[in-house]
């Protein structure tokens, strides 16, 4: 097994605590291949944490670890934990949410809080820090981790998946005459607002490429976008600055404005307050 | 040879894309090293990818593969190849404009089509995407390259170089009396104007460090910027805020407003629209 | 002994430069690892990358090579240099105030200037180039000595560390009534301001978690903030959008506004001008 970390976190580039977590994981192991998935994962934002690392996950070989720092609770009682998913991957992370997702689409097997008595850097002159786990506690036990110096169940000890910290989720849904959502995400380039129906769903209700789609989004009980749009299998079907439904590239249906920023001009966010339906035009 | 892929794109690292793409080329061949040249090309910027390209290709070693996803016609008839350059680079891209400087500075010596029956992923849960072939097509591909899975010829079929897609060039040529060429890109921290005319030629018209050189910039055929400003072999010559030809670190001659952002104040930009003249104040 | 180098620059990655000097190093020798520390440095600034350089530098294995070019005088006759640290590190740079907290808090043992007539990367086209130290002066250098083709001393003359150019630093200091320091970084994220001031210092002083303390900031000789606020040893202690004093990841003590942003919102920056005084309400 290849000796890899792959890294998110919240810090940007902007100043030297990247530098400083990626120094402690090639002290413990210069053998140790860091990859960078994103430090900019919005500030505080346990949610994206969480949806990012479903969407990237599943891509990399099993037994990769992943390392996710976003952690507005640092100094807290949040559990500092590792979680072995299902589909056989490691997320060490802050238990504040950021495992939502991975829970919810590759289930979680085991989690582990770290023993910070054992996998926590202490320096002589770091005694007092409790400002920078990134640092001194997640990067430095998964180094420990990916180098084989501890084993998954030295990590700590166990506790009960079911006390994993979990954003609430607005399941999607298919009924006879809808099928309802939420927006999971959005495209942060490109305005798209992706929901959590998969296309599936979608094709086993009825619609086709071309077929017009009643969509409307709620935010908590206020209807805030409601309009017939097609839905296309490709982008260079629709037109410019038209608004679509397609499939995005984890086969959930999404809204886009081509050319446009949908989120921006209608103003759409994510999370489970925001409501989606999807409805023919003869059942409304 | 070292099993490396180099990648720029247009996706930033506001989301999951990027994260995604590396752990395909990580699943094909753990041993494949990644670097990052760039993930900030402007949106959809074809151009800019390309000229990018151009800037930093030959400073790798023989035989790198690079891969480029600037790819606004995702979804669409555009070809995806694998360039062979005539200096012996491999460039992975959508044949969308993205190979113009390539094959006018370094020349291409063979390009072919990816074949993606072959060389695209294709997992259980995706089988209708066809929005993200940076993950699924382009790194997947390469990573089957550099990885040896595949040979050049097992990319595809290859197909004429007179049918690659480019972007029109304005080229620098001398005259008598002026020399004339584009600003090929703007540098973006700094906001200098660089052209396609080489040092060389600018040298051997008879312009020194220290002359006057009258400077003209055309947009169309509209006059945007014509001043008389002095050509200096080094930044330390020049006053702050003083606007002066210098040669960039292509050895293209380039426009600078000292400590100050030329393009932002005098609205220049890129492309084969903006013509650039150097003349002496003599031959006016 | 790992070859590896970790890189921090003002280039961004708006453009090509990183990748055209991360080639000249794989081209130096494959088999190096480069890592990115950061290439987000403000522009010209070279105290804060001096000041990155101590927050990181001796979280990695003694012995790494750093090379950090931010460089405002790239083309006048300041010089290029590898400095050896007391602690065991090496640092690749332009002598122009970037070492001046390394050389404060580690010591600099040894400091060689490059040797342009051999470290340098001369090609076939770029005889004229120089404006581009980072590619073809301090990347060359630093892959060179990373792969063991050039030692040390082949860096170039030593010379005497007296002359290395430093920054002013107001120092830390305890008084009988008093402690003074200054705000020596800011933290561009979250907006707190890091001062100099040693926590032991503070502690010794008499201050526990939850003592108000009188703090006030000059600029110069202007007082721009005088606020009695709490210390707290976490941020968890404090009340959101409340201004405390805390201890930052490097133990020195700081002062944040809770889910805010101090710096802006108080006009605070960093730098030996903004002198901040920490006080007992008793000893005003």
């Amino acid at each position: 097994m290849k000796k890899l970390l792959v890294f998110q976190t919240d810090f940007t580039y902007k100043e030297g605590a990247v530098a400083a977590m990626y120094g402690v994981v090639k002290s413990v192991d210069p053998d140790i291949e860091i990859i960078t998935a994103t430090h900019e994962i919005p500030q505080y934002d346990t949610w994206s944490a969480s949806y990012r690392l479903y969407q990237y996950v599943d891509f990399w070989p099993k037994g990769t670890i992943f390392v996710s720092v976003v952690d507005p609770g640092v100094g807290t009682s949040r559990k500092a934990c590792v979680a072995r998913t299902k589909n056989g991957y490691y997320i060490v992370t802050p238990d504040n949410g950021s495992l939502t997702h991975a829970d919810r689409y590759f289930g979680i097997e085991e989690v582990r809080q770290i023993d910070e008595t054992v996998n926590r850097l202490h320096r002589e002159d770091n005694g007092f820090v409790s400002v920078f786990h990134g640092r001194d506690l997640f990067g430095y036990c998964a180094a420990r981790l990916a180098s084989g110096i501890i084993s998954y169940e030295e990590v700590g000890p166990a506790y009960d998946v079911s006390q994993i910290v979990r954003h609430e989720i607005h399941e999607a849904s298919v009924y006879e005459d809808r099928i309802e959502g939420m927006i999971e995400i959005k495209d942060p380039n490109f305005g798209n607002a992706w929901t959590n129906i998969p296309l599936q769903d979608f094709l086993n209700f009825g619609f086709r490429s071309g077929d017009k789609v009643h969509t409307s989004v709620y935010r908590y009980d206020e209807l805030i976008f409601d309009r017939e749009i097609p839905y296309y299998d490709s982008f260079g079907k629709a037109e410019d600055h038209s608004v679509m439904v397609y499939n995005n590239e984890l086969n959930k249906m999404s809204i886009a404005e081509v050319v446009g920023n949908l989120c921006a001009d209608y103003g759409l966010d994510f999370g489970p307050e925001y409501k989606v339906i999807f409805r023919r035009e003869k059942d409304l």
